[in-house]
């Protein structure tokens, strides 16, 4: 199972700097990512939330769930280290995703405490980013390719 | 069509460190990059320099006959700024790539100066990295995303 | 609408550091707001959190009750850019308020991640700190200035 | 008495980029300062000068005469360790203003080392810092803050 | 009554890079601390939360009902300065201890924000390092030791 | 056998600033040292030096006669490389020991340059850090604790 | 008309470190720059000052009088945000003009804080700087160079 | 004879962004320069390439034909030490050159390694920089300013 | 003849914070002044001024007039490069004087871009620092001190 | 074999300045290198290229031809990352060599990107450095030092 | 008792680069000091050592027969945290005393970690310093001027 | 004669850690290096000291009896400017030497305070390093090398 998680703000999506971010709701993304998963053959289950606490409990979770995680951290990718441990403890390879390039943004976004932990990144193709992990995804539950 | 950049050292791949870079050679991985771009119905050229100005040199030349540019510029990542100019001075859209995850390793490998002139980038996958990089190109072309 | 939000630790005004925070209760404070704002004409919500993810829920929520936003984000201000994110996503004017002089104590309370994406920022002032706001939010809804 | 001193070049706000400083004349803001502070029953001097010594010299001579200060240093803000000796040596109360988000605009402006000897404040509502900040005054001058 | 506070990821003891943090997991380690905890004759009570805003709470909590707080405050050490607000505000001995020697580990690691307002830190010594703490804090109740 | 160190300046003790370290003097704090190491059953040699090269020799002559070192390095805590070389080369156990909390003093007393090379670190709590130095000792010689 | 503004102690050019600022008089300097103007046909008002309050002051006149303004800001270049402000209000094409290279003198003189708000800059051709810049005032006021 | 050398990617230009860099086209450029040369009665040999190596092969190769070097490095300006030693190495005058303001462009711009070994910098009037330098070159050759 | 400079705040001795600089009144100070140079044997004229620019003007009369400078300047000793620049130019040996010891008191205050033009520094002696520098000034005017 | 490889600006040596880099032309140097390659029986090609990219050619090529490798990387020694990439890629022993002592020039000077690549430096002994290396590569060869 | 204590390398005085600290021999300086304190009639006693150990010996020693110490700690000014310690803890006023002018010379001779525990720094007037020291230390022993 | 001083914990080569230093122990080396001496026909004597004073004395002590210094400053390399200036004041050639590649290992082994007084630096190749620094002390003294 893939587990894919939204972090702070996401739920905003269509309402947020659309210039940033793209006009898109989360829903129809999530609608996006469900279709494209059920493509590949994938189960996932998404989830979304605002609080750190909460995402490290749903990180936990997935450690005995999932065999894979993607996630969006939001603002947290920049000063979690909270998560970062999350994410390595649970000991599964990571995916972290963003919408926007973080790159070419303010300075303090260029920076991301979770990519040392992370498998790979994939960052500034809008909603596809999305679709762009589960297709690395599915290359490593396929054993396609190693980690 | 696309224009694929290799540049300094991957000639080396499959002797580089391994645990890095992993097993695959150059060439390798250049066969699986056109089996995947013709099964994406994608033209490509390949191409890899050990040369800084002759990178700029083939960017340039990709103004003409290429729609967009997925490049790996290894080394140069960290401190070409001419080769940024060259690529944002095109005017295509970029996809950064990179086998290994250079946040995860030394220091100045985790500045990238030609991530804030490019579309997206992608970091980590090993070889499977320029396969996904074809995936968002063909998004690209085929108006899927926008820019 | 007026949503003013207190952040963490906020509530133990009064018994926090009194040279520094003054001896109110956040209770005697919130009468005094209150007060000011029946004054001035204006409605007001108030609330209180330790949480992070709570604030920033408080925020999205305000994104369709209120008009203007009065924020004292506490020790939250110095990192918070999940907080900074979901306030520039919201779109409504921000006031940020701070009891002391976040200039004039240690070093790392010198910087806000807040203030950038603020309409204004008030600090130092004590308790009155929050009835300025509330001064400056009705010249804002009577349009006596402009943002 | 409240002394007012406005720091270099604004002497021709409505001249200044009209977009960071709105169009008013510091004429017509003076009136409003004045027509303000005779609504408040506060006696008010106003000042302006481009020199820094000649502001030092008004700080100065504001210890016999006058019993709270509002300064906006201007430029001066940003570097002006002079200024800010002489603020903390009058040993009056000062009301730092500023007319836009000094935050959100160019790095160098964030910070203020006239701030650390200030009482409070006041950053980004326009001309209608200075309202705001003999609404301060006031409270101070009445006793109902303590400083 | 002594509180003790695990912070995040702490639950996943035992599972978390062994290396590192031992094998042991929570509830060995909670039953080794109240052992001792008996063994000097101190009530003591055992909390765990990923949440800071919760960890906040509980330690506003603890002002009206432990004399002491010892804390691990896992990765919220390094940038939690609610966390700080909260443990200066409640006015209470801190016992700020870790688990690893956060010196020898990633520059990261080596910056405590909690440890300016702790009474002492004890890190390193494994689950040991409450057991130190907990001989700490009984000079301290006992007032064999001053502040 | 136990080997203690004393650093620079630590043989005036209870003539140093009494707010800072306390006011008993060394000869007093050994006698509590080699009480509770009688008690715990344990052997110990006591050494104080003002001189670096002292230390280290004292540092080298501990890799044949001890079992483990505890150090309180003095100031050359923030700087002596070569002590540091000399711990780490002698492949003893080091417990690295502060009278007070040197996170919450000046900062250039933040950084400790032996901390990396030892097994842990206590902290702050007067001269019961030595006894809580010695328990740590007595476990690690008991086997209790891993390194 | 072109103004012309000398900052501080060009006043002593002739009697200052001659190696650094060659040996003619500022009076000298003034005459070839007349000169040149003169054989440019353009109208030339000079100034200089020691007082950065009065070099705004110039500056500000400036405003209704001249149509570029050259300005070789001195020491100030490395500091006067004040001067810097003053230029870009005034809205006119500035040129920014060293007598010696700053960049190849000491550490603080490589910054100029005046350099972002100017048209060009000049630097190092010792009185000869002041020449070209009125050839590039020159080719302004005709229209052969776009700002 | 004078040697006039562009750096990489200004063989682009007029298709560059045409905002920082005008419309007009290198050729176009040149010819402008010749004939101003030709007015000042300047032989001139005028070079691009986008190769650093060549840039320094370039160079090398003036020591014996040239008597001054005009020189726009491009954005190797920012990090081309080995430009730099080449430069410094032949003993000619060099006038670097800049058609943009680069103090006025993005931070990695403001720093320039080939500055402090040319004799003096003109920077920010477009195509027109060149032509001041040869005024500055012409200025040299004829004995009319020392270095 | 002696020349001696007061900086900005300097004329506010006796009432500026006298924990710091003590309780003297200005005029008492330099008639202490007076009296030693009268007794060592030394012409001496005493300058005060808030205004760079005028300590400017200041500085370059005593070329011809003085044999030796003695100045406090104030908080200009922190940032004003163009008093420096006026030191160095005129040619005299400078003796800067601090009432306080500037590296005792906030950071700012340790950096003195005079002191790399000055013959020498005393600060920390209170008013006495002046009769010191009048020793030095006297034993260089009678040729027992090189410089 | 032996590859020795020369980077830019070194075949101008004789020519530059030459209190830094002595007298002696290129070919004086590698006539002194060949002689003592044949007293101490080595074999050895040697090459010389101001070209990054050329550089990192020779290097890749002397993985098959060569034992080990003798560099002396110029101004590349500060930057190129290529370089170091390609060194550490082809497996052999490097030895880093400077004719100037690197760490008594310019700050910039003083860092080696090459360094830690390197199985060792050799720096500051002139045109005597090369002869050294080839003593160290001479006991690498007969085994007489291990790696 | 005065207390005079040269740091490391001082007995090469004469020897060491007499450009820098003059071409008397150490003997010679003493001899001065004995001159001037019998002059000023002040009991004297004069170190020298090059051991950071052995000068924290003597400044312990001094705490019980001087009353105010005058050192030149040498190159220790710049790191020996452990003799500003010693300093602090004896107590005494502590004259901190360069022959050289520090601020003039490399980067890290700028920094002094004595100067804060120090009561005053003499710096620049060569072995004058001493002297001038003396009479500070006279001032203070007749109380003509308060600490 | 040449003069080899081994700085701190090289007493412990052969017992420190191997991977890094190798297994010999001192007395070896320097029977190595004595031989070796002797096939180069020089005279050496040889020191160890863990004692930055006793260093100095030994460097002080080679002023008259050595032509060279060959020294190995341990960890002192990094910061002891004591020993710096001793070797400075010396004034004979100094050979740094270190067995391990600094520049490799730990961040704050990177930099050495000794190198800018040190004629050349040789670093990496385990003790075999002392013996090319008597190759390079044999050419200075036998006059094949100017410095």
């Amino acid at each position: 199972m893939v587990c894919l998680i939204h972090g702070p703000n996401l739920n905003l999506l269509g309402f947020r700097d659309r210039e940033v971010y793209g006009s898109k709701k989360l829903d129809e993304i999530n609608d996006e990512i469900k279709k494209k998963a059920q493509d590949l053959g994938l189960e996932i289950e998404i989830f979304q939330s605002n609080s750190e606490g909460e995402i490290i409990n749903l990180i936990q979770q997935a450690r005995e769930k999932a065999k894979i995680i993607i996630i969006n951290p939001g603002a947290y990718t920049h000063y979690s280290l909270a998560i970062r441990d999350a994410l390595a403890d649970v000991g599964l390879p990571v995916i972290e995703v963003h919408l926007s390039n973080i790159y070419s943004r303010e300075d303090f976004r260029h920076f991301s405490c979770i990519a040392p932990v992370a498998w790979g990144q994939i960052s500034g193709f809008g909603a596809h980013s999305y679709l762009l992990a589960l297709e690395a995804a599915k290359a490593y539950l396929e054993g396609e390719v190693e980690i």
